[in-house]
């Protein structure tokens, strides 16, 4: 029954979040408040003709956050579903092959900055709830939360979720907004690396230079910077900042063992990505690396002449972003100091340095022994003829820890992207298959969700 | 009567030069290409207006080089003045206090890109040929060199030295293109650094990757690109690249003593450049780091996300450039064949590094014992009422080993910038004092020049 509803509405449905992709709802660039507006109503507009009780756009100090529910019987579970409906800068814009807010299908798959992150994953939910509806399917109870500042550190959510504790009452969180294995190996993220995301600035002379004149003899903070970024790790490819590896919980040997069988190809790991070698701490795997380990990378940096041609210049200032991914039990605000005073600290009497904290977020583990988890695993099951595998993300999703914390509530991550599909990138995509079978295990879900 | 000239016609040599401050002749941006053509006009135009003979726009494979002369009499001695008319780009645009290309006079210095570099400097020898013109007084040969070129390597300059040997026949050359001490203390420059600057890219994946999902397993770009650069100088600020310093020529203790007489204040220094110290090679003075050793500085940096707020991407790649001061007797060609070899040889494998050659420069080393050193000394005295002081400057001018090679003669550096003026950088200036009694300078060198 569901198959066929899908079936017979997937032109619409994919029309439908074809015109929320076309919304530039980038939270990051505030010469898009408007269009992050949009997309929000778009929500609200959507969540309302699928057959919501009531939903509001409620104002945050940022992007507005979009709630709506609807209430089947109050003595029924709750199911809560987050998500986010802004997106990533697209830049750089000349390596999209087709522009990024006009989407289009090529082999299959969606290609749109947000089509997966998150825009693609949060229409999944809003279309399973329309078709839970017009069947008469829904036995339980459903509240959404779809917010507007998830890729600038959902900054105002804290505060929404803390004033609205009876609003947000609910027995677990849903989100989609994290990736599956492959097609052919579903899985279902159980961990979440937490994040500390800081900019800094390195300043040498008041005025840029000339190089001819002052090289030598005056501190070129590219080249500081540069020095004082290599320090940050070690031959091993460990972080050198004092307390950083403090609160790691390490895995017992055999989680790692368990860890490790997940499918994965090195050869076609480096094959996709073009490289000749993996690189990262001694002594850890990839899947280690990325799904155990703290890491610290630079996300971006700039300083002195960087158009055509040749400038003779020693800049007056460099600059960087820095991002550190955290594992349990590291906390954000104190890797985040422990970052600023190191960085302060190694910095040569020759240049002044500011560091300023851009966002961060908890790491997080989720439940694998639950009620709405084993009924996420069962829809798997049913829709895709495997049992998932559980897996540890690197990517950071810092509502899952404030969840924990401020509501009580475990958080079930049923995530429908590849890592293939190029979120934060250009050319990110979605695959229409996911889509679809996404909406249909969503389904199914709250079938086994209530069942019980 | 020189003095009463420059006086009479003070205000429209000052006009004039600021028709030419005007042009945006930036020849490092291919958008400014008409305006560097203008440039040269202008100067063909101002050449023919104050008596040259025969004054030709002559075409190279890049921006054209001015060509004028005024023969008196073939049995006389010829001085050669060679010049740019060219400029540095003006970034950054909101460093500066008024635009780049309106020029505009604040506490007697005339604020513009070019101004000192070399316009302004250019255009002090146009109107003390046009002075001695007029007053009847040039007693000796002179021609025009002005190229477009010289902030980008100037590198269709040698062929049209190579295939003019014949019009360019002279006994000496005059450039004004270089700094003094200050108004105080006259000086002329007799060494110059070379230059070898190059452009490096490093490419890790293939594509900008989610740093959550990738991050701590996948090499970051610049993270590479940082620990190479950093690699580059050792603890005691040395440049490590095999071979760097083997062809360096030390001075004596005795002249390592000389040059530090010329007077500097360390504190006047670091006070102007707001640093609380300087940064360089152990061992040296703030004035051989500048003058007599090599060094490396990165003069740009990019890569990843450099916009506004935070993204948390893994980039493919960063990029920077890099250029090396040279001394006698480093080869500009050969150092930069070293930096390709080592920095290619210092990359990980699991990275991509591209290496590509920017523009380079000889070092060179004027002599202070000819019959034009001689004049240039005396017209300062007679001027400026107090010796020059033999100084080493940090900057490049390629042409003076060029001609050295090519033609045979040797060059006064006859400069009347101050190392306060800020050429390269925004608000870049010159003095109006220095520009009169520069035109009343060399109007006394040929005087000098003519008589001996």
């Amino acid at each position: 029954m569901i198959k066929e509803y899908i079936q017979t509405h997937q032109q619409r449905f994919l029309d439908e979040l074809f015109d929320l992709l076309r919304i530039p709802s980038v939270s990051a660039d505030s010469r898009h408040k408007n269009d992050v507006r949009k997309a929000a109503e778009y929500i609200v507009a959507k969540l309302n003709a699928a057959g919501a009780d009531r939903v509001e756009l409620c104002e945050t100090k940022g992007h507005p956050i979009v709630f709506g529910k609807k209430i089947v019987d109050q003595s029924l579970p709750t199911v809560l579903v987050y998500g986010h409906y802004d997106v990533q800068p697209p830049d750089p814009l000349d390596l999209w092959s087709s522009p990024p807010f006009e989407p289009v299908i090529k082999d299959g798959k969606i290609f749109a900055r947000g089509s997966c992150d998150d825009k693609g994953q949060v229409y999944m939910h809003i279309k399973a709830f329309e078709a839970m509806m017009k069947l008469n399917q829904l036995s339980c109870n459903i509240k959404f939360m779809i917010e507007g500042e998830e890729e600038v550190g959902s900054d105002n959510l804290g505060t929404f979720v803390k004033e609205n504790k009876d609003k947000l009452k609910a027995d677990v969180i849903l989100i989609s907004d994290t990736a599956m294995i492959s097609l052919e190996h579903p899985s279902i993220t159980v961990g979440l690396r937490g994040l500390s995301y800081l900019e800094v600035e390195v300043t040498g002379p008041n005025r840029d230079l000339h190089s001819g004149v002052y090289g030598g003899a005056v501190a070129n903070p590219i080249n500081v910077l540069s020095q004082m970024i290599a320090s940050l790790h070690d031959d091993t490819g460990r972080v050198t900042i004092p307390g950083f590896y403090d609160s790691v919980i390490s895995l017992s040997e055999d989680e790692r063992k368990k860890l490790n069988e997940a499918p994965f190809d090195l050869n076609e790991y480096k094959k996709d990505l073009n490289i000749d070698d993996v690189r990262g701490e001694k002594g850890y795997t990839t899947l280690e690396r990325t799904g155990i380990r703290p890491t610290l990378d630079v996300n971006g940096i700039w300083g002195g002449y960087t158009g055509e041609g040749a400038k003779t210049v020693l800049p007056s200032k460099a600059s960087a972003k820095i991002s550190m991914r955290l594992v349990p039990n590291q906390d954000s605000r104190e890797i985040s100091e422990l970052f600023t005073k190191h960085f302060l600290s190694i910095a040569p009497k020759s240049v002044k340095v500011k560091v300023t904290l851009h966002h961060g977020g908890q790491p997080a583990v989720t439940p694998t022994n639950s009620k709405a988890f084993k009924a996420a695993s069962d829809s798997f099951v049913e829709v895709w003829g495997k049992a998932p595998i559980p897996t540890r993300d690197g990517g950071s999703i810092p509502i899952v820890s404030l969840f924990k914390k401020e509501l009580g509530l475990d958080t079930v991550l049923m995530g429908f992207g590849l890592d293939s599909d190029a979120i934060h990138s250009p050319n990110e995509h979605y695959g229409v298959k996911n889509f679809l079978s996404g909406i249909e295990t969503i389904v199914t879900f709250y079938k086994h969700y209530s069942k019980q």
